[in-house]
Parts: structure tokens; C-alpha cells; sequence
């Protein structure tokens, strides 16, 4: 084994393993080994659903007493692409320039190499004697997210586990380490709005009826208004029509349906239900204005909602977002933005068992070509974290 | 050969050739053996262009004098569908409960049995002394038609064959045979519309570009606004919105372009080049409005013109109309509306050699699985064709 207090060394074995979701690729097997040895007990709960492939999560803890401290990430990575556009391998980890290159070198091996590397120290300086720490890792995220860090935690709370605060690995940095810690997210839902018409000729529209402007006339009313202005604690609401489909080759047919999807971000204005509501509410004021076709006085669609919803939720726990943002401050001498905006991460699920926060790397490469970290980066945030776990547990 | 003053004979026989376009399936071999004793001089020019299959046609002329009466037809047609779904099989020309069954029974190998039919009467009773009647007959009407009727008129005219007006036999009437003749036609135009944006994720929307509300924008510009109320020969132009097409099937990605297909059936108010007009017109006037992101002042977008235009045309022969017209009224005792309406045919190319109207059976079962004509229906059209051909060369 490798010195487990060296960030780099512990990310190098980390991308390493090919890992793509929901594959371990040994990486789980990896951090298994690399825990052990500083006290950990690891379990290796694998979790399966009808349909889906199997798939491989880590649960580990260090110590048995109150208050747990959960730290929460993932080893799947997303596929590294076109390999050949890369300027060093996805997976060799090579060191050029003062960065590390390699497929989930921010998102997110490089914060677990980082978290692993705080506690290896902290357990080495015996420091590590307060409550206990737990690891929360799955090889699920970047897919399905249904046998991942979801089943994880009921798995861990049926066996009695319990937590106190948790911190999210995700890269939360905009632009520079320590310019973001996140401490909520707005929710998300997705639709689909289908119009039914009747199929014909061109040249015959009387015998047609085409479900496009229709639809257009939906679409229209459902984006005519900003949703909210947002509040203290999130931006704006925001929904975006992300795609139309018809599929009729032909130019001299009327097609016979049409629907498009849409995804809402959504505030703390609203709540999964009340979101729902309003969107139902603003496609059928503008379907009254279509007189459609036949006896119909307004016009017919069908709203699925696709999907599952993901809630609003802000962390209300000040001593955790303090001592976060703390350490951060004493750490690199730069405020961080407590924020709201961004996408989903698994910290929808944790927030139902402790509160919850966020702090990883810089994310400007993840999921690209040449996604890599700087050197200095992984040094910095390993002490931002060996300063957050001291200061939560003082 | 059967005795060809029979349409039912003449129907069955052609019915048996399974030509479908842009096969000659024995069609056009079987109507060279049906004119040639009746005194028509018969040839068999084929057409190819690169990457389309070779498209056999007929012509065939009796008589060396003029005016020179034009029949046009073509003998392909367009595929079974589901062949277990026939009440009869669509080849077999089964005759049932006074119907014939077969695939182009009515679009349009019934026309050409009926023509034939009326002029073998004819030259049996030596009333097809005057003038000359020619035939123009593709395999390429349901295809392309490219190598079909707008080459044979070409190539007939190159060899100095003139021509003073013209009868195509496309299924005319709507409910009963004698309800319609058609004496113009709509233009037709397509295009596309295409707007491109910047793909990214629904969560970070302030780092894409959503190119779908600028197309809703667009499109609605299209359709806000009749583009006329039609003109006395014409009904009003109409566009229809054929498709619109993004394919994206990630709820949470912002999609990168989205584009959408149209179709306008244009009335004499408009030529090709004052419609495209229009339509450039009405896009930009829809952009104008939108402040697209960036230094735009107006949404960038794209318009294609798709396939070529058809141009509207309305038939000025009074003597021509009036002959048909009345030949409908003695026969089966019914004023057949004069009209403009329904999809285009080849008469679009006809139109430019002499003046062209048509007539032919009932089109409601055209296309369609147990296509089928009265065996009445056959005889009675019959009979219209040998009262216009008598009355047009008195
Ligand atoms: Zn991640
Ligand atoms: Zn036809």
C-alpha cells in the first residue's frame, strides 16, 4: 500500500481502476484497503434491482460513539469519451505540469483521495479520538442513482447507523477552490406534453387535424411567465423545453401526434406538488383559448410526469455551514459563496437522514476531455478537510 | 387477349401486374397488347437518372391528324400495406358483391381500363376517325416523378408530337362518381426551418442557449395570420407545420438545435417566388421580436427550401371544361363541381403543353387496404369518357 496521507498517490490508485458506472473496476476494493489499515470497519453492501445491473457500494466507520460525521461520494466515473482527444490516458493518472490528468480526477475520486488522505493524517497525528466517521460510497451515481446512495442509507439505518451531519464530496468550486460550498439545491421535475391530432394529407387539412399549433400554443403558455423571482436562499425558477418530437419524414402529411418534454428547477417557492399544480394549471388556461377541432371547447393533451421529483431542500444546520465555510476561510484565505444553484447530486437523498453540505474540487473539466486537477488543489483540500472534521468535532 | 370493350376485363387484367413504382410488373406490356389492335402505334421509352432505378413509360398515338386529344395515367401504385388485412388479395382482382378489389382499382388502373374500354367502342363503332388520341402513360407517378410523365412530355415533344388538351384520370370525386371534376390545383411549397442554439445543462441555463422558444416564436410568426381567404376559382392557401424535431432524450441537457418542416398549398393570389417571399418575410418579422442572447438584436435561424415547388394553375379552356362537364351531366345526370382543391398530380406538368383537367373514379378507398370499385362505377365511367372523347372532336 501506498502513503494513504499523500492525496496524489491515493487519486494515481484511484483512477487507476476503470470504474465506469456501474462497474467497481477494483476501486471500491482499493478504498477498502486503504481504510482498513486507519481503523476503519468496511462493508461492501452490493444492491440490485430487477432490470438493472448490480451494484457495489462501501460503508465504513471509524469509531462507535456519537456524533457521526458522514462523508458521502462515489467512485463511478462517466466514460472518458473519444480516449484519443486526450492529452495523457483517462485512466494512467499522469502527473504533467502540475496537474493530475484522468477520468474522475474532480468528479469525484480526487475528493475521496483528498478525504482519505485528511483522515490518514489526522489518524497518524491521533487526532481522530472524538465520535466516529463514517464513509458513504457508492458506485452508482453518475447512473440510474436507484441502488446507490439511496439504498445505501436505508441499508445503514436499518442496521441501526445513525447520522449527524454529512459533507458531499461533489465538485462545488465554480472557478477557484474554495469559491463555492453548497447548502441546498433547488428541485427538479420533468414533463411530457402530448398532443393527439388526426393524421392526413396536406392538401386536405379539413379532414386533418394537426396537433402542432397546439402544442405550440401549450408551450407557449407554459414559458409566457417567469415561474418566481426566486428567494433569499435560491435563484429564480427556471423551466426549459428540452425537446419536440414529431418524426414525420413526409411533407405533404399532417402528422398524428406530437409531444415535447420539459425539466423545471424549481425554488423554495415551491414544493414538488405545488410546482406540479401550477404547471397543470398554466396548460390548461392555455388550451381554453383553442377551440379544437369537432365539439371539443378546449384543447385535448395528455401531461406525464416523468420520472421521479427531486425536492427543494437548504440546509438550516449553521454550526455545520459554519465550520465548513471556516475552514475553508482559515484555510485558503477566501470566502465562499453559500449557494443554491446547480444540479441534482445525491445530497437529495441525505438530506432526509442529517443535514447536509457540499465541498469538493474545482468542476470546470468533469465529464470532459482532459478532466484533470491541479497538484496544489489536492493538497489545499485536504487540509480544508482535516480542518473541517477538527473543528465539527471540537 | 379478352375482349377490351369490357372495363371489368381490362381492370382485372391490369389489376393481376403487380406494379408497384417503380416496377412495370407486366402494366405497361399489357396495355401495348391491348392498343396495338385497336390501331395505335405504341412505344416504350425508359428513363433513368443517377441513383434512381430506370422508370419505363408508354406512349402510344392513333391517328396521324390533328387536334391531338391527350389521355394521362400512370399503371404503378403504391404497396399493399398489410396483404392479410385484404377481404380479398390485392393482386387477384376478385370480384365481390359488385365490386372489384385490387390494388389500384380506383388510383388509377381503373381510369385506364375505362379509357380503354371507351375507345375500343369507339373504333368498333369507327367513331375514332377524327383527329388523333394519344396516351400518356408512366410507371413513376407514386414514386419520384422524375423519370415519369414530366421526361415523356418532354421526349414526346422533341419527336414534334403536340398536344391540344389533356384528360388525366386520377380518382376526381369525392363521394359519388360525377361529383367533381378538378380544373387547377394549388401550388405547393416546403421548407425548414432551423434554429440553432447551445447545448448544455438544464440546471446551468445561463451557459446554453435554448433554440426551442425561439423556434415557438418563429412558428407561431408563421401560422398567427391566414395567408389569404382564397380567390372565386381557388380556396384559401393554407400551412400546415408537418414535423418539428429535436431528439433529445435527456431531461436535464438543453438541446443544441431544433428544427421544423412546413407545407403550404398556395392559391392563385401567390406565385413560387411571392409566397417564398412571404414566408422570408413573416420568419424575420417573428424574429425581429425576440432578443436572442449575445450581440444578436434578432433570433439567427435558417430556411430551407425543400424538394421542388409546384405551381399553382387553373385551367382557362372553357371549351375543354364544358365538354367534360357536360359529358358527366348526359351520362349520369349530376353537375360535377368545377374545382381547385386536393393534392397535386401530374397534370402540374401537363399544364405547361396544352390546357389539362381531370376526371376519374371515386378516390375513398385510394391508398388504403380493400381498395375497390363498383363494377357500376366502371361501366358508367365508361361511358363518360366515350361521350367526352365524341363531343370533344365534334
Ligand atoms: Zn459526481
Ligand atoms: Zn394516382
Amino acid at each position: 500500500m501506498h502513503d494513504t496521507t499523500d492525496p496524489v498517490a491515493n487519486l494515481q490508485a484511484l483512477v487507476a481502476c476503470p470504474s465506469l458506472t456501474p462497474a467497481e473496476g477494483g476501486a471500491l476494493a482499493l478504498l477498502e484497503s486503504m481504510l482498513v489499515p486507519l481503523g476503519f470497519s468496511v462493508e461492501r453492501p452490493v444492491f440490485a434491482t430487477e432490470g438493472t445491473p448490480d451494484v457495489e457500494n462501501l460503508y465504513a466507520r471509524h469509531g462507535r460513539n456519537g456524533p457521526n460525521l458522514m462523508y458521502a461520494g462515489h467512485t463511478d466515473v462517466v466514460p472518458p469519451g473519444r480516449e484519443t482527444a486526450w492529452t495523457h490516458p483517462p485512466f494512467a493518472g499522469t502527473v504533467a505540469n502540475g496537474e493530475l490528468f484522468g477520468r474522475g480526477a474532480v468528479d469525484m475520486k480526487g475528493s475521496i483521495a483528498c478525504f482519505v488522505s485528511a483522515l490518514a493524517r489526522l489518524e497518524a497525528e491521533g487526532r481522530l479520538e472524538r465520535g466516529s466517521v463514517s464513509l458513504v460510497i457508492t458506485g452508482d451515481e453518475e447512473g440510474p442513482s436507484i441502488n446507490g446512495t439511496s439504498r445505501l442509507l436505508e441499508w445503514a439505518t436499518d442496521r441501526g447507523e445513525r447520522f449527524d451531519a454529512a459533507l458531499v464530496g461533489e465538485p462545488s468550486n465554480r472557478e477557484t477552490l474554495g469559491d463555492m460550498i453548497k447548502i441546498g439545491r433547488r428541485g427538479s421535475i420533468s414533463g411530457r406534453v402530448t398532443v393527439e391530432g388526426v393524421q392526413g394529407h396536406v392538401a386536405y387539412p379539413h379532414l386533418a387535424d394537426n396537433p402542432i399549433p397546439g402544442l405550440l400554443a401549450l408551450l407557449s403558455g407554459l414559458i409566457a411567465t417567469p415561474l418566481d423571482e426566486g428567494t433569499d436562499s435560491f435563484p429564480a425558477s427556471n423551466l426549459e423545453v428540452t425537446t419536440i418530437d414529431v418524426g414525420n419524414p413526409s411533407t405533404n402529411v399532417i402528422p398524428a401526434s406530437v409531444s415535447a418534454g420539459f425539466n423545471i428547477r424549481f425554488c423554495d417557492v415551491w414544493d414538488g406538488e405545488t410546482i406540479a399544480t401550477e404547471i397543470e394549471r398554466r396548460l390548461a388556461a392555455a388550451a381554453e383559448g383553442i377551440t379544437g377541432r369537432g365539439e371539443r371547447g378546449a384543447l385535448s393533451y395528455r401531461l406525464d410526469w416523468v420520472g421521479r421529483i427531486s425536492p427543494v431542500f437548504l440546509t438550516r444546520d449553521d454550526r455545520l455551514v459554519e465550520t465548513l465555510a471556516g475552514a475553508v476561510e482559515r484555510t485558503l484565505e477566501r470566502t465562499p459563496e453559500l449557494s443554491t444553484t446547480g444540479g441534482t447530486s445525491d445530497a437529495r437523498f441525505i438530506k432526509d437522514y442529517c443535514p447536509v453540505v457540499e465541498f469538493g474540487l474545482v468542476g470546470q473539466t468533469m465529464h470532459k476531455v482532459d478532466e484533470r486537477v491541479p497538484l496544489s488543489d489536492l493538497e489545499a483540500l485536504t487540509r480544508v478537510y482535516m480542518d473541517f472534521i477538527v473543528h465539527w468535532f471540537a
